[in-house]
Order: C-alpha cells, then structure tokens, then sequence
C-alpha cells in the first residue's frame, strides 16, 4: 500500500485523550527540576547534625525561609537552617532536609533532636523523570494518566497520528436511512450506520457515502468518489441480498486486475471481499448485520490500527464456562455470540444461537463474542473459554 | 442533592456512540415489517407441495416475480408460485416459500421436488422484533451495535442522558500551565489535566476554571463560581502541598455549616475532603498525582455515574497472580499500582513501589491497580488476584 501522505498531526493536550502517540515522546525537562524538599521542615547541611539526639539536640540558626514557587535567594551554610515545604526548592549550600517533628524553635535557634544524611529528605533535579527520557510511548492510546504526564513535561500540544479516514456505503434498493418515512418494503440501514459507530471507536474518521441503489454504474461512481477520498473504503450489501450481487462485479472491473478475493474462512462472514484498488483496501462487508459485524473485526479493525501504527488492542477479555458444546466447521474460523452471566461467582458463558431473522435480537442479545479457531473442531460444554467483551459489563463490587 | 434541572437531551444518532441511553427505547416498528422469503425461490401456498418429491414434482404456475424492496403487486393464489429473493416481501395469498433448490422452471412450469410447511422459509412479521418491544434499555452506555439497532428501528436522534459538567480547579503558587514558560520554581499542573480527561472518560464534560493562587479570597471566588455554574467541583491542590491549605477552610466556610469532611479512609488519598454546597457535591482531591488519581477514582466516577444514571462499569479487569507480598494498613482501602506481564502464558502482577518522588513514573510504569479492601492486612505472594486495567493490554493472540 501507499503511504505517502503525512499521517500525523499535532493537536491541544486537552483534546488527545484517546488518540494514538505519534513518535515516543522525551522530557525535556527534569523531574523535579531542581533539588526539593520531600518533607516540610529546615534545609541544612546534614554533617551539621551528626551526633544530634532528643537529649543533646545539635542548635543551628534560622537565616531564612524558602516558599514553594520561588527560586531561594538565601543561601545556607554551616550552622545555617532555612524553612523549606514539602516541594520548595531546597538553597544553595544546603545538602539535606530535616523534617519539622524532630524541631523545635526558640527564637531564632533550631533545636534538632535527629541526624539526616546528605540528600535524606531531598527529592534530586531529574529523580523522577531525566530530561531526554522517553516517558510516552509511540503507539500508545492515550490515557488520562498520559494526559497529566504530557501537561507536567510543559506539553501543550501532542502529536499523534491522524485518525484514518475510512468510507462507508450501503447498497442496496430497500434501503433507507433512520429519519425518512417507511413505505413500500423499504427498511432501515443498519450496517453503515454501525460501521460508522465501529469506526469512531477505532480511532478512525468516517466519512459517509450513504446508500447506493443496486445499479453498476452508481455503484462504480460512489466507489471510486470513496476510493479518492478515503484511506479505506467498506461497502455493505443491504440486510437483504437477493440476486443483485453487483458489487464484486464492479471491484473486479476497477481492480484492473481481477484479483478480488471474494468469500473468507469466517462463519459468520463468509460473503467478504477484500481487494486494493489504487493503494486503498476496500472491503465489502456481509449485509447480515451478524456477519458485517464481524467482518468489521477481522478485516477492519486490524487495518485501522495498522494506519494508525498501534499495536494496542481495545478487546477486554474474562475467562467463562461453557454452558454448552459449540461445534465448529473445520476450516472456518467461527465467532459464536454469548451472553455471559454470573453463577455462583463464576462466569457464565451461553452461546446464542440465532436463527435467520434474528437479527436484532441477537445483536442485543450478546454481550461478548466467542471465538473458535480454524483448527478446532468445537468447544465442550463445560470448558473454559475466553471471551471478548462487547459491553462493559455490571460493577460487581467495590472500588 | 438537588437535581431539579433537565438532565436528558436528544442528539443526532451517529453523534450517540459512548453516550448513555435516557430512558428504555421501544421500537415502534414490527421488524421485519411484513411477512418476508428468507430464502430465495418461490412464494406458495404450502400445501399445494405436499407429496412432492423427485420422482413425483408438483407443477406449479410462475405467475410473477417480487422485486426487493417493493410491495407486492401481485397476489398469490391456489397452483400459483411467485418468484421472490431472500428479504423480499411475500404476496399476498401465498404462506411459504420453496427454495430455489429444489425447483426447475420450465417455460412458466416450476417443478418442486420438496414439500414445505406452512410459513416454512418465511420471517413473519414481528419475528425479530416486536413493536412496543423494549429494544436498548435506559443505562446502558451505547455501543455500535446499539447504534445500529437503533438505525434499524429508524431512530434519526437518541435521547441521552446530559453530559454532567464537572468543574475542575487547581490550587498552588507554583502551578504554572502547560504552554506557560518555566521560570522561578514553577512547576507543570499535573492534577487539572489529569482530572480533566478522567472527566471525559467518565462521560462528563469538563469546565476547567484554571489555577488558581494559594489565597483564601481567590479560591472563595472561583469555588463559587464553579458551584454557581457546574453539576459537580473538583479542585486539586498542586504536587507540592506545603502549610498554604486553605481550601477546606474556604469550604467549611461556603457550606455554612462547618460539614466538611476531610480525611478518608484510602491509601493514597487519605487528604481529599467532601462536602455539598447548594446541592453540589464538591471533592477536594489531594495533590500528589498518584493520591488524585486514586481519590477521582473512588469519589468522583461513582458521582458522574449517578447523574448519569447508569450503572456500566467502564473498568476492565483480568485475574493475574501477586508477584510478591503486599500489606496493608487495617481500615485503610488501599490502591497498588502494579504492572502486568505474561509468564508461561499467566498474567503476573509486579506492585510497583513508588517513593514520594516517583510521581511521573509511577504513573506510566503501572498498566494496573489491585485494590485491596479494609478488612484485609494484606495479599500474599502466589495470590490469584483480580486487578483493574488503566490502560488496554497488547493483543495476545488472533481474533
């Protein structure tokens, strides 16, 4: 494929949650940036209180003290204490801080009952973070973590990569969209609207064909407006596909090269086409929402992150018992729909088996998602699997 | 706590992904909408195919042909068959439909080897879902499926549950904004940013009133602007929290009735103070970075959740074993930041032990968080133990 185009971009801090780190990101800053006080209490030089104990305190004079924001502009030395806080900035000449509980003033005398060793109670320049250390990740999904990180290393903006731009049409005549007036045998288009939703949560930028007629010429005009503009291009058949299969057809003729690939080992999935046109995968998706759905999955999600250049995975996983055997067809890579349930504190995982219409209601009824492996035959009643979630689940307890 | 305002609003659908649904959706549409094949062939009447078979075919007339898409024209009858594709309404007067497999037409002649029952082939109606049905429940937090469910019911806007604005404020003399030039000892916010994108993550909409100056006159304005113009108040000390507190006499001074609380029982976070002023819940959230994370965690996300009224756990979490002994201090819920690595195909947690200066990298060392509740005084090495994802894990296998 071509990647000839600036794929990164730089945007305002407070405005990167959640997107994907450009190229790993050094401080150029220490952390801390000078030498701080740890504790609240008096910056000395530590040989000055060897030998101190509540019953022969070591007594050094206050000279000063140093507020939390300033630059000291006291300096300490022998027998010299200067107030410090937690955080100020410790003075020049000082090597040590001596917490405020093993103090005790009168008038401007210290009484100190405790020893410190050189740099006890001092949080060093670059402790925490040295300057030109990578401290972000290329590749990373922004956290809020991340996010207080960039802003304590001075960072107003971040450069990340940009979310890919990804078309998506539906074909098919009895298609309409949510908010025009049913009539005829005219139905709702699912799958755009739900691989748009897919593609946001990819960390991709939808750009909406709308729907197409089942004709080969308005369907090879859309296609190649989509192919020019996008970085990936989805086309869905309509819920129902009947004997107007053009789309294969005009991928083929535009290909140039007749090497679509058309039917994958996924069940359910299986009508998938996959083929590059201009540098630009095109994926036509399934019209069975089921299958679009998990068409999406394997094809394209995988390719969003590639564009994206992260490896992170968004798929949270538990481990559940099988509630019944599933078989597999061997060859096929299978995705079974399970809704999972808690039975005496274990999870529960019951495969739903949706019949031709079901639709809609295999769709909510699911909420996470079984996959068997080519390899294997099924999975037993009983066993333990690991399922992806497709929905945060219930907060079971605390925290 | 007062919520007398209007807390739901309707928003376009494909703006709707991550938002939470207002209030139970009934679909106001049987799908399908009408009687449909659900297989190619041909509309029947099914006991005009009884005893049918390869030797014996029944001969039916093809009297017509339903196009997808469209209402049937034409209706069916006694030795009548119409041709019809996989989603296409079925004609009137005709109860099944006989796949194409096991036809042959000749001339108008259809030859049907196999019998079908009655509505054999056929979605009927309502089959996938029901009108008055509830489809996507008030609560949940919408996922693509869920936006593609609502398409499918023809749904063009969603009503969802507003967005709570939560105030967030920083306190400190030494706080200086990203973007801002480093001079004196000032120091990066960290806690504002941090809490700000947690906010979004929750679902919530931040409204950042700045940093403000360690003084009571100053913080008392923008506390009651936040509480005269948010839902909720977050204010955060700054990293270095030294003998400046003034916010909790601010806010035992705005609630009048001296009700703050200040201290809980959390590890870090035990300096977070709690109080409702004008109905509004304000959190003071403690200054170390690591002690604020913690504290939004614990008090915050519960209270975005219940103006949200939702119960979604946003929290992932996976099983993994303790690689060493952590204590803990009786009647203290504590938080342990730990780092997850794979083991001979286990999740071992490593607790990640951070001094008081290891602020920024124990943020992006930790990918995890291991509660441990009051009542326990610890969890031993070798432990099963179920820890909290703060970031995605890297995909481990195909999928």
């Amino acid at each position: 494929m071509k990647h000839s185009k600036v794929r990164k971009e730089t945007i305002l801090l407070k405005e990167s949650l959640d997107r994907i780190i450009a190229s790993d990101i050094v401080s150029n800053v220490n952390i801390p940036n000078s030498n701080r006080a740890a504790m609240d209490g008096y910056a000395v030089i530590a040989e000055d209180t060897f030998g101190s104990s509540e019953n022969n305190p070591v007594i050094l004079e206050v000279v000063g003290k140093v507020r939390i924001g300033e630059i000291p502009s006291i300096i300490g030395g022998p027998r010299k204490a200067i107030g410090v806080a937690t955080g100020s900035n410790i003075p020049k000449g000082t090597d040590a801080v001596v917490m405020i509980e093993y103090t005790k003033v009168e008038k401007n005398n210290l009484h100190i009952v405790k020893p410190v060793v050189p740099w006890q109670n001092v949080s060093k320049i670059g402790e925490d973070v040295n300057k030109r250390q990578v401290v972000v990740k290329k590749g990373i999904r922004t956290t809020p973590q991340d996010i207080g990180i960039l802003a304590a290393l001075g960072y107003k903006k971040v450069t990340v990569m940009k979310k890919p731009r990804v078309a998506a049409i539906s074909t098919g005549d009895e298609l309409i969209d949510p908010g025009e007036i049913q009539k005829d045998a005219k139905i709702y288009d699912i799958n755009r609207h739900m691989t748009m939703a897919s593609i946001i949560k990819m960390g991709g930028e939808p750009y909406d064909l709308g729907i197409v007629k089942d004709n080969y010429v308005d369907i090879e005009k859309r296609l190649k407006k989509a192919i020019a503009k996008a970085d990936i291009v989805t086309i869905s058949a309509g819920t129902s596909v009947g004997e107007k299969d053009i789309v294969p057809s005009v991928l083929d003729s535009l290909s140039g090269k007749n090497d679509l690939i058309h039917g994958v080992s996924l069940r359910p999935g299986y009508p998938t086409g996959l083929v590059v046109i201009d540098g630009k995968p095109i994926i036509s998706l399934p019209g069975y929402p089921v299958s679009n759905a998990v068409a999406f999955r394997v094809f394209l999600r995988p390719l969003i992150s590639y564009l994206l250049e992260t490896e992170e995975n968004i798929d949270y996983s538990v481990k559940a018992k099988l509630s019944r055997r599933v078989a597999n067809i061997g060859g096929l890579r299978t995705f079974v729909r399970v809704r999972l349930f808690i039975d005496q504190d274990k999870w529960i995982a019951e495969p739903i088996m949706a019949s031709g219409a079901g639709v809609i209601s295999s769709l909510t009824g699911a909420n996470a998602l079984l996959i068997i492996p080519e390899d294997k035959e099924g999975i037993d009643e009983g066993d333990e699997v690991e399922v992806i979630l497709l929905r945060p689940l219930k907060a079971r307890k605390n925290g």
